[in-house]
């Protein structure tokens, strides 16, 4: 069995003795693709660029496409210039697609000029979707049958090469239309003169290449089949979604999503060098420091206020987190039930309805403990009574804020999870700080 | 082509005519069980409930199986007693298993009951491992054949049936332990005479019902199989983990990692009732509360500094804020890197080292912009200074809190996606007001 991936985490950090190097490249180097990739991305620069230096040739292609952008680009702009073409002389169109966006424009060109005829034309046809659509995702292998083949046939095919993930033969019509599909096992057990048309699945779903990506993905997971038929306007057969890209591409999704709860991209890199990582996150604290300032400007109107009553700086903190936490647990569940097209224009009225229920029983209930708690911490009725009033009106504002933030980013086709967050927080701030203050002032001046 | 979701969504929840309930009930019966499954979870309880009476009896286990926990279990709460019977009456193991947990106990013995010997014995097996093992979500439905037998003994066996997401054929010994893998694609293409032992496949990764179940559906993922065999410790074949169930199982794990950022779980329900939902969500609040409290304890105990020097609570905000935003950066990044198992304890002092050296870098630059913003707003040079500090202080704070924090709890056994966040806020929380208001009290009074 290979070696576990923490030893080698471990051999290859803490070791700078060349003693056993070769033990360890070895062991490195018996890793499936993934595994290395993975190895890459979890050392820091300098000894991962030098097991990319030992890396056998033959392996560094495969490697560098299962890495995530952001260490990958590390170790392109780490590859000499004349070794390019020795590594993109087996190149695929596929790994091109997936490896494009890191690569400089004169590289695209060099490896676009080693693919074949064929494999230029899905480089061409892919690039014409966007990333987030099926047609940049395609497979190209296929098992093609005209609409008129019989059993004999499908199984003539099926003993020259079956492709990776490929549990069905698609037929076609006369101008190339997609028109049925027929699962491999359904062939094997008929007789040899049975026309395919008898076999053919029902209720198979068919997806477009202007699909977006996602969604067709969870539909490949779910479909029972290793691919789904991919079509263009026309019903043209372009390709298929095999289960593995599509179960990359829901990774994908999900990591985004993840990151995005920080202001980061999936393709952080765990050790990108520090100018790199720390403008990376710079941008998200500076809009964050633009709301912070917006929040202070607002307790900057009561200054007056807060100078008689110094209590109320001190509780202020709660207000704005309690609103904080409500609002970004209703967020967090409209950003799901968004991505996963649960939350629509028809139920969204019904979750408000919903949320703010829930947000008034949880508004009322923490309302009072903490009124309770801050009169007997300052032993001041009208305190306990401000402060009551205000993180009862700041929850219900939150629960309100993360249902129509979500919402109406989506809308604006603005993605909520990555900017979701920091709106609401402004929200949740300035309404918890102004009706904190407001009340302050009316009842305790 | 099945009609939208969103549009099914839409007439369910908007139509209280009951003229079209026919129609509407027919274009949702003709989705798959997952779209339904969606569908319920989509809606409000009173028309999902509706909805629920009016599906034919004999898609409602399929649907149930495929809903998450909450939903699904305000749907068995609303089943008939005697009606179970009946939906009971084809139950395989592999969704009794999946239904257990929201099942009472009765009802688990009384669709256990309806199990054959066979499928109790899976049942049973499967139950010896817990939900987060991969020996809990095996599929039974294997192509088996001993060591000795031939290509022609191979595609007889195929000809029979083949499984859903089964390309190989497994070869045991004589006592049953498991010992290589065929592909199918490799069988039809040999003589019937040929050995299958000289077809076997290198290298295909093994699992153990005791693993992981993450790590291992990952593993099935990029295994280019559709499945992988399971064994025990002494190498007896239980049975497959397939791609489809791998999936399913890093899909959940993913949502996990989202919706614990909010204090939820991955089943909370779109439309749970309103006592359920609030009850759920108390607990983050309440706990987001201690913390708070904690906060604005330290803060009380520079209440004299407040008093005199009022800039300071208009500003305090800003260094939690600040705070808050870098070390959640950090801790999303290293909560990401420990579920993937690129963080290990190999990599961790590395890790601390780079994320100094970027909370070095955005420590200096945003705290140099926030000082020379606090000290044209209060015309105070010290001011500027104080908040320049403290930020300084709080940001480099942030980032050693969160490498530290998952890193701990993740040794503790604790999940770092769930509880991480609200440590680390509460760190950055108290180091930012105590910085704060500590240099203010030594500076400006």
């Amino acid at each position: 069995m290979a070696e576990p991936l923490p030893d080698l985490i471990q051999e290859i950090v803490s070791d700078n003795s060349t003693d056993d190097t070769g033990a360890v490249l070895d062991a490195i180097v018996s890793q499936d693709d993934v595994a290395v990739a993975t190895l890459l991305e979890s050392v820091p620069v300098e000894p991962r660029l030098s097991l990319w230096q030992d890396l056998p040739s033959e392996r560094k292609l495969d490697v560098l496409v299962e890495m995530r952008s952001d260490p990958r680009e590390i170790l392109i702009d780490a590859t000499e210039e004349e070794e390019w073409s020795a590594l993109f002389s087996d190149i695929e169109a596929e790994e091109l697609l997936e490896l494009m966006d890191s690569l400089p424009n004169r590289l695209v060109d060099l490896a676009y000029a080693e693919l074949d005829a064929q494999q230029q034309t899905f480089f061409r046809e892919a690039t014409q979707f966007n990333d987030d659509q099926v047609g940049h995702w395609l497979t190209h292998d296929l098992l093609v049958l005209p609409l008129n083949a019989k059993v004999r046939d499908g199984l003539r095919l099926i003993r020259r090469n079956v492709p990776r993930h490929c549990d069905t033969i698609f037929l076609v019509n006369r101008s190339g239309q997609f028109s049925a599909v027929v699962r491999l096992t359904r062939i094997f057990g008929s007789p040899e003169h049975v026309p395919l048309v008898e076999l053919i699945e029902e209720n198979i779903p068919v997806l477009k290449g202007s699909d977006e990506s996602t969604n067709a993905s969870l539909q490949v997971q779910r479909s029972g089949f290793a691919a789904l038929p991919v079509v263009d306007d026309s019903n043209k057969l372009l390709g298929r979604l095999d289960i593995t890209s599509a179960s990359e591409l829901i990774n994908e999704f999900y990591e985004r999503q993840v990151m995005a709860t920080a202001g980061m991209d999936e393709d952080e890199d765990l050790f990108s060098p520090v100018a790199k990582s720390a403008r990376n996150r710079a941008v998200w604290l500076g809009i964050n420091l633009l709301t912070a300032f917006l929040a202070s400007w607002f307790i900057g109107l009561f200054e007056a206020t807060l100078q008689q009553v110094v209590a109320l700086a001190v509780l202020m903190p709660i207000v704005a987190s309690m609103g904080g936490i409500a609002g970004s647990q209703t967020l967090t569940l409209i950003v799901r039930g968004l991505a996963l097209g649960q939350v629509t224009k028809a139920n969204t009225r019904a979750l408000m309805v919903k949320e703010l229920k829930v947000g008034g029983v949880n508004g009322v209930i923490w309302a009072l403990i903490i009124g309770v708690v801050a009169y007997f911490w300052f032993t001041d009725v009208l305190i306990g009574v401000v402060i009551c009033l205000a993180i009862l009106f700041n929850i219900v504002a939150a629960a309100i804020a993360g249902v129509f933030v979500p919402v109406i980013l989506d809308k604006l086709k603005i993605d909520p999870a990555l900017s979701g967050s920091v709106i609401l927080t402004t929200v949740t701030d300035i309404v918890g700080f102004v009706a904190f203050l407001g009340l302050g002032t009316l009842f305790l001046l």
